[in-house]
C-alpha cells in the first residue's frame, strides 16, 4: 500500500494561490508543474465521503451513488454467461416491477384519499352539526381538538419513527435521482410514516397537500419492491438480484416518483412529465416508456376504485371521477383586454411565487433552530401551527356576513356537512357564509369551489382577500413543521384565490369565467414557485379537463416563471441547496473554467498494489471512508508502475470475505474468483444490508497474506488528465453519472494516477473554499 | 509534421485477430501490447470523414457535428471578456429566435392548411359538380388530371430543386440532432420545396400527410433564422454570432422540430414531447422550457388565424377550431368484454404496424433503384402512383351501393361538395355513398368522419374493409416517391378504419362508441409503426380533446408497441439505418464490451508540432479529410513529447488566413492572435459559408514559415486510455456529443497520443468489418 504523502502546508497553499493567480491573470495558464496535482484539501476535509445533510428535520450522512458500469474480466464473464433465459427474466421482471409499483402506488394513493375524505369529512360533519344546534364553542373545541390530535399524531410519528419523512420529500427524491443517497430516505419506516403522517396531516386541516409526500411514497415503494424482502427470512426473490445496482434502482425510483404524482393528481401524463422535468437528472427514451406504463397502471387502478366507490360504498369518499376538478367552460374566445389581464396575472403571480419561495426559505431556516432541539419541540411547534390554523379556519368566517342563496341553483344551498359550495356556518337558513365555504372544507373541495364556473358572485372580494392572506401566510408557516407536507395544494389554493380576486374585479369588463381566472391564477403561482412549465401545464390540464385553455395556461406559466427566475430559484432547488445535499447541476459553473482537475483533488490518495497485503487493505478500509481505491501494478508485475483500475470498497469487502489469500505475491487469477463467487455476489445490497468491515472475521495470521485485486478491479475507469479544465471534467462526471473520476498525470515519470475526483470536489463550497477569489468576479 | 506510420499489414491483421481471439476466449484479456493501438483500418477506409448517406432520394456526403466546448486561452479570454450586456443580448436573442421560429412555423403551418383546403376543396367541388350533371368520365378526368398535375409539380420541384426535400424528413432531422449533418438537408431550397411540395402532394390526394414535412420545415426555419441572411449583402445580424456553433444550432433546431409538430397537429404539448421522445438525442431542462415557449407561440398564432377564418374569409378553409377532431364522447365506462376487445385491438394493431414498417422498408429499397436512375424517372414514378391513387379513390366507390340517409340528422345529407360525412357520389338524392365519403375527401376529413361519434351504422363493414385495404397498400406505395410525404396521416387513417371495423363488428356487444374504437385503432397503428408512446398519446389527446379515454389509449399504445418491437424497429429508426446515416444510439452495443478503444482507431494519425511549418499544415488539410489534428509539443518546447491539445480544421483555416507566420520555430503567443482576430472569427459558419482551403492565398515562400498552433488548440480534449473498453468509450462519446475522442497510450515511452476516435469508429458496420466474428454470438 502506498500513501501518497503530499507536500507540506505552505506548498499546498502556494498551489492554491497559483491557481487563483492563473485565474486572475487569465493568460499565463501554463505553469502547472508537478505540485498542482498534489492534494490541497487535506486539512480542510480529511475524508471526502463523510458528507452530511439535513434530511427531513435531522442531520444525517449522505452517500454518493455510482452509475458507472464496472468492466473487468469477472463481470464481463458474468455478463457473457447471461443466457437468453436470463435476459428474458430481466425484461419480465423489469415490467413486473413497473406494474407492481403502479399498482401499489395507485392503491396507496386511493387509500390516502379515502382516509382523508372520511376523517376530514367526519370532523366537518361533526362541527357543522354542532353549529346547527348553536353550540358554537363546543363546535370549535371539537374542530380544533380533532385537528390538534391528528397533528400531534403525525408529528409524533415523524419525530420518533422516521424524521426523514418530514416535509415534501421531493427535494430528497430529486437528490437521490441526481446520485445522492441520504441515510434512510427510502427506508420502509419512512414509507410507513409518510403514508400515515400524510393522511393525519391533511385530515388535520393544515394548509398542505399530499402531492410531495405521494412522490416520496412512490419512490419508497419502488425502492422497497426492487430491494425485496428480508434475505434472512428468505423473503427476497432471487430474480431481484438483477436490480441490485444503483442504475436499475434509479430507474425504478424514477418510475415510483412519476407514479406518485399520477396518484396524487390522477394525472398519468403529468406524472411522467413531472419525473422528466423536475425529479430525474438522467433520462433515457426507454425510461419514458416504462414510466408511462407505471402511471397508466396507476390511472387504471384509481379509475377502477373510484368507479367502485361511486355507488357510495366508501363512506364519505367523494363522488368525483378521474378528473379532480372538472371545469368545462364553454367560452374559448377572448379579446385583447382579457389578454392584458392574463399577462398581468402571469407577471404578478411570478412576483408572488418568488416571494413565497423566499418566505418558505426563511421559515425553514427559523424552524430548523426549533426542530434541532429535539422531538418534543418538533411536536410542540406542530401543535402551535395546528391551533393557529384552527383559529383562522373557524374564527375568520365570523367576520363574513351572510349572503342569501342564489336562486335557480341546481346545487343544494346552504349545504350542511362535508363539502359543497355553500356552507351554512352561523347563517340563518336560505343564507350561506362564503368564507366558511372556503375555510371549513377540505383543501381539495376549496379548490373545486374556486375553480367552479358560472359562479361569478358566489364569493365576495373581501372574503377572497381575507382567505388569500390567510392561506398565503399559513402555507408559508406550515411548511417546515415535522409532518409530511406537500407544497402543490397551498400554492394552487393561494393562486386560485388570487386569480379569482382578479376575475371578480374584472368581472364586468371580461367575458371570461371567474373559474377560469382562478385556474390561470393557480398556474401563475405554480410557475412562480415550482418553476416547472410543461409538467405543471399538463397536470393542470389533466386536473381540469379543459384543453382549450392550453395557450392561456402556457402563456401564464411562461410569464410567471420568467419573472420569478429574476428573484430566486425554484422552491425545490432552493431546498436541495439549503439541506446541504451535494446536487450536481447539468452545466458546469463558470468559474470552473479557470481551474483544472488537478487543482481540486482531495487527498491523500490511497492506492493498492495489484496483489496487496490483506492487512493493508483492512487498515485502509478501517481508517478511511473512501469508496474507491486505485490499483497500481508495480515492477514485479509490470515494467513500470501502471494503473490497473479502480476497486470499490463493497467489492473489496466481498473479496476479503471469500478469503482467496496466498502466502506470497502471486496472481490467483480470474478463475479462482469465478469459482468462489456467483455472478451476483458482488452486486450492491440494499440499504444497510451490505457487508461491513465488522462482518469480516480475518485472523491475525491472514493479515500478512496477500490477495489478488486484479480480478475485481474496474479496468476501464474514466480518466481525465490533470490539466483538463475543471468545467469539462464536471460535465463528464455529471453526464456519465460517475462516483469516481481518476486524474492521471500529464507528464511521464510520475505515479500513474495523481488523484480521484468525487462529487464532493465539484461542490461549489469545496471549490470556493479552496479559491475564495473565484466567486467574486463571476457569479 | 509527423506521419505515424503503422506496422505493415500482416501485423495489423494480427492485431485484429488478437482482439477477436480475446473476444472468443474472453479471459485472457491482458495481452494488449503496443501494436493493438496501431491503426487497423488504413486499407479499409483511408479517410474517416467522407461518409455518405442517402438523403431524400440522392446520395450525399455527411458530416459530424461537434458539441464539445473548445477550451483554451483564446476562447477562455473571449468568454471572460463577455460583459453583462453581451450575456443579456444572448438571452434576449435566444428567446427572440424561439419566438420567431414559433411565429414562422405557425404561419407556414396555417398557410399549408389554407392552401391544401382550398386546392383540394376546389378539386372536390369541381368533381362533385360534374357528377351531379352525370358527366362521370369528365369528372374522373378532371379529378385525376388535377391530381397528376399537382403530383408532377411536386415531383419536379423535388427532383430538380432540392432532392433532400423528398420523404418525411423526420429521419434526417433526427440524425441531425444526433450529430450528423447531411449536405443541404436544412438549406433554404429544401425549405422552399418542402413547403410547396407538401402542399401540392397533399392536395394531389395522395395517401400521405403533412406532419413529417412540417417537422422538417420547422427545422429548416430554425436553421435559417439562426444562420441569418447573406453576409455579403450585410443581411445578417451581428448578434447572431452567438449562435454560430453546433450546440446552439442544435437547440434551435430542436425547437423548430417541436414547432413543426405543434403546427401540423395543433398540439403544442404533443410537439414538445415529440421533440423529446423521438427527435432529440440530447435534452436539457432549459430546452424543455424554450421548446414549450415556441410551441405555445405556434398555438397562439394558429388559434388567432383560425378565429379570423371562422367568419369565412379564407375561401374553402374549414371551420374547425384548434382541436382538429373534436370527439366528445360522453361514455367513459367500459366493462370486461370491452377491455378484451381493446387488448385485442392493441395486439393486432402492433402486428399491422410492424407489417407496415416492413413493407415501407421493402418499397423504399425497390423505389431507390428507380429513383437512382435520374430525375425523369422520379417524376414518372410519382405520376404512376398518382394515377393509381386517383383510380382507387374514384373507382372503388362505384362498387359500394347507395345507403338511404339516416333520419333525424342535424347534418346535411347527402352533402355536395368539399367535405361532409355523407357524399352523394352517383347516388340518387336522399342517399349517400359511404365509400365515397371516405375516398373523395381530404385525408383530414376522412379521419374526422371515422372518429365521429354516434354514427354506428354510417359505414358498412364491406366499405370499411375495402377502404382499409386500399389505404394500407396506397400508404405503403406512396412513401418513397420523390415528394415530401409524412407517415402520420396514412397510419392514422388506416388505424382508424381498422378500429372502426372492430367497433362495427362488436357493435351489438359493446357500449363503447364506434368513433372511440376508431381512435383506439389509430393509437394502435401509431404505436406499432412509430413506437412512440407518450408523445403519440398526448398528440391524440390534443387532436381529439378526450381526456377521459387516456387510460385506454395508453393501454393500446403500450400493447401495440410491445408487440411490434418483437418484429422490427420503429419506422424512423429503420429509415435512419437504411439511409446509411451514422446514428449513435444512447447505449453501447453488447459486442463493444469485448473490444478496447485501441482496437478500432483509424489511421494513419496525422499530428502537428506546437509550432508547425505552414506547408505541412496546408498539405495535411489538402490531402486528408480529417477535421481534428492533435498538436504535440516536442523537445525544444517541452522535456518529452507532450500532447498540447487538438486543433480543428476550421480553426486552422482561419488562423492561416490571418497569416501570423514567423521565420523560425518560436511561439507567438495568445496576445498576437487576440489582436488579429475578433472573438467570433473562429465561430462556425453556416452551411457552405465557412472558409475553404481554396480561399487561402498562401504564397510559395510562406509555406516554409512557421505558425504557432498553441493559441487555438483545444487544451482540454476528452481522452481515453487505449485499453478502455470500447463500450465505455462509446458512452462517453455519445453522452458528451463529441466529434473527436483522443486515445492516449497506457504505457509510457510511446507517442503521447495513439489515435483519434470519431463517430465512424463506433458505427457497427465499421466494427463488424474489422471483427467479423463479433456479431454472430451476440445480436
Amino acid at each position: 500500500m502506498e500513501h501518497q504523502e503530499g507536500n507540506n502546508d505552505i506548498e499546498s497553499m502556494e498551489g492554491a494561490w497559483r491557481a487563483v493567480e492563473r485565474y486572475g491573470s487569465g493568460l499565463n495558464g501554463k505553469e502547472e508543474g508537478g505540485s498542482a496535482s498534489e492534494p490541497l484539501l487535506r486539512k480542510l476535509t480529511g475524508n471526502t465521503t463523510s458528507q452530511i445533510a439535513i434530511i427531513g428535520a435531522n442531520v444525517c450522512p449522505v452517500e454518493s451513488l455510482d452509475y458507472e458500469i464496472v468492466e473487468n474480466d469477472v463481470f464481463k464473464e458474468d455478463w457473457r454467461s447471461r443466457k437468453k433465459v436470463q435476459i428474458f427474466q430481466y425484461i419480465v421482471l423489469k415490467w413486473t416491477l413497473a406494474l407492481m409499483i403502479g399498482l401499489a402506488t395507485g392503491l396507496v394513493g386511493f387509500f390516502n384519499n379515502l382516509a382523508v375524505e372520511n376523517i376530514a369529512g367526519f370532523k366537518l360533519l361533526l362541527t357543522s352539526n354542532l353549529m346547527l344546534e348553536h353550540r358554537y364553542l363546543t363546535a370549535f373545541f371539537a374542530y380544533g381538538g380533532i385537528n390538534v390530535i391528528l397533528a400531534a399524531a403525525a408529528a409524533t410519528l415523524c419525530a420518533y419513527v422516521a424524521p426523514a419523512a418530514a416535509g415534501s420529500g421531493i427535494p430528497e427524491v430529486k437528490a437521490y435521482l441526481n446520485g445522492v443517497d441520504a441515510y434512510s430516505i427510502l427506508a420502509p419506516s419512512t414509507l410507513f410514516v409518510k403514508i400515515f403522517g400524510s393522511i393525519a396531516g391533511v385530515s388535520a386541516g393544515f394548509v398542505l397537500g399530499k402531492e410531495g409526500p405521494m412522490v416520496h411514497t412512490g419512490a419508497c415503494i419502488a425502492n422497497l419492491l426492487g430491494q425485496g424482502g428480508s434475505r434472512k427470512y428468505h423473503l427476497t426473490w432471487t430474480w431481484l438480484r438483477y436490480f441490485k445496482n444503483d442504475r436499475d434502482r434509479r430507474d425504478l425510483i424514477t418510475c415510483g416518483s412519476a407514479a406518485g404524482v399520477a396518484a396524487a393528481f390522477r394525472a398519468p401524463v403529468g406524472g411522467v412529465l413531472f419525473a422528466l422535468e423536475e425529479a430525474a437528472s438522467w433520462w433515457r427514451s426507454a425510461l419514458l416508456w416504462r414510466t408511462f406504463f407505471t402511471t397508466a397502471i396507476v390511472a387504471v387502478v384509481l379509475k377502477g376504485l373510484i368507479e367502485y366507490c361511486r355507488s357510495g360504498k366508501c363512506g364519505l369518499f367523494g363522488k368525483g371521477g378521474l378528473i379532480m376538478f372538472d371545469v368545462s367552460s364553454s367560452v374559448s374566445t377572448y379579446n385583447t383586454q382579457d389578454l392584458i389581464a392574463i399577462v398581468a396575472i402571469g407577471l404578478i403571480g411570478g412576483v408572488f411565487g418568488a416571494l413565497f419561495n423566499y418566505l418558505v426559505n426563511m421559515t425553514l431556516r427559523t424552524y430548523s433552530f426549533i426542530n434541532k432541539k429535539g422531538a418534543p419541540f418538533k411536536i410542540l411547534l406542530t401543535i402551535i401551527i395546528s391551533l393557529l390554523t384552527s383559529c383562522c379556519s373557524y374564527g375568520l368566517p365570523w367576520f363574513a356576513s351572510c349572503i342569501p342563496c342564489p336562486e335557480d341553483l341546481q346545487e343544494e344551498c346552504p349545504t350542511v356537512g362535508r363539502s359543497g359550495n355553500f356552507k351554512n356556518f352561523q347563517c340563518p337558513s336560505g343564507h350561506y357564509n362564503d368564507l366558511a365555504s372556503l375555510f371549513l372544507n377540505t383543501n381539495d373541495d376549496a379548490i373545486r369551489n374556486l375553480f367552479s364556473g358560472g359562479t361569478e358572485n358566489e364569493f365576495r372580494i373581501s372574503s377572497l382577500l381575507v382567505f388569500f392572506a390567510a392561506i398565503f401566510c399559513l402555507g408559508v408557516a406550515t411548511y417546515g413543521i415535522a409532518i409530511p407536507s406537500g407544497l402543490f395544494i397551498p400554492v394552487i389554493l393561494a393562486g386560485a384565490t388570487y386569480g379569482r380576486i382578479v376575475g371578480t374585479l374584472l368581472g364586468p369588463l371580461s367575458d371570461l369565467d371567474t373559474g377560469l381566472f382562478a385556474l390561470l391564477g393557480a398556474a401563475s403561482f405554480l410557475g412562480g414557485t415550482m418553476r416547472m412549465t410543461v409538467s405543471v401545464c399538463v397536470i393542470l390540464l389533466e386536473l381540469t379537463n379543459d384543453l382549450l385553455m392550453l395557450p392561456l395556461v402556457m402563456l401564464v406559466l411562461l410569464l410567471s416563471k420568467t419573472v420569478a427566475d429574476c428573484f430566486n430559484r425554484g422552491v425545490y432547488d432552493q431546498m436541495v441547496k439549503m439541506k446541504g445535499l451535494p446536487f450536481m447541476e447539468a452545466h458546469a459553473e463558470p468559474y470552473m473554467r479557470n481551474l483544472v482537475a488537478g487543482d481540486v483533488i482531495s487527498g491523500p490518495l490511497i492506492s493498492f498494489s495489484g496483489v496487496e497485503r490483506v492487512g493493508n487493505i483492512v487498515e485502509a478500509l478501517r481508517f478511511t471512508g473512501h469508496n474507491g481505491f486505485p490499483v497500481i501494478n508495480e515492477p514485479p508485475f509490470s515494467d513500470a508502475p501502471e494503473l490497473v483500475g479502480l476497486v470499490l470498497r463493497s467489492h473489496l469487502l466481498v473479496l476479503l470475505k471469500g478469503k482467496i489469500f496466498t502466502m506470497g505475491r502471486v496472481e490467483t487469477g480470474v478463475e479462482e474468483v469465478l469459482q468462489r463467487f456467483g455472478p451476483f455476489d458482488f452486486s450492491k445490497a440494499g440499504l444497510g444490508k451490505g457487508l461491513k468491515l465488522e462482518d469480516l472475521d480475518i485472523l491475525e495470521e491472514e493479515l500478512d497474506m496477500f490477495v489478488d485485486l486484479h480480478p475485481i478491479a474496474n479496468t476501464s475507469p474514466y480518466t481525465v488528465v490533470e490539466t483538463m479544465s475543471l468545467s469539462k471534467a464536471a460535465v463528464l462526471f455529471r453526464e456519465l453519472g460517475l462516483r469516481h473520476l481518476c486524474v492521471v498525470p500529464k507528464t511521464p515519470g510520475r505515479p500513474p494516477i495523481v488523484g480521484i475526483l468525487t462529487r464532493h470536489d465539484f461542490v461549489p463550497e469545496h471549490i470556493l473554499g479552496l479559491f475564495p477569489h473565484v466567486s467574486h468576479r463571476h457569479k
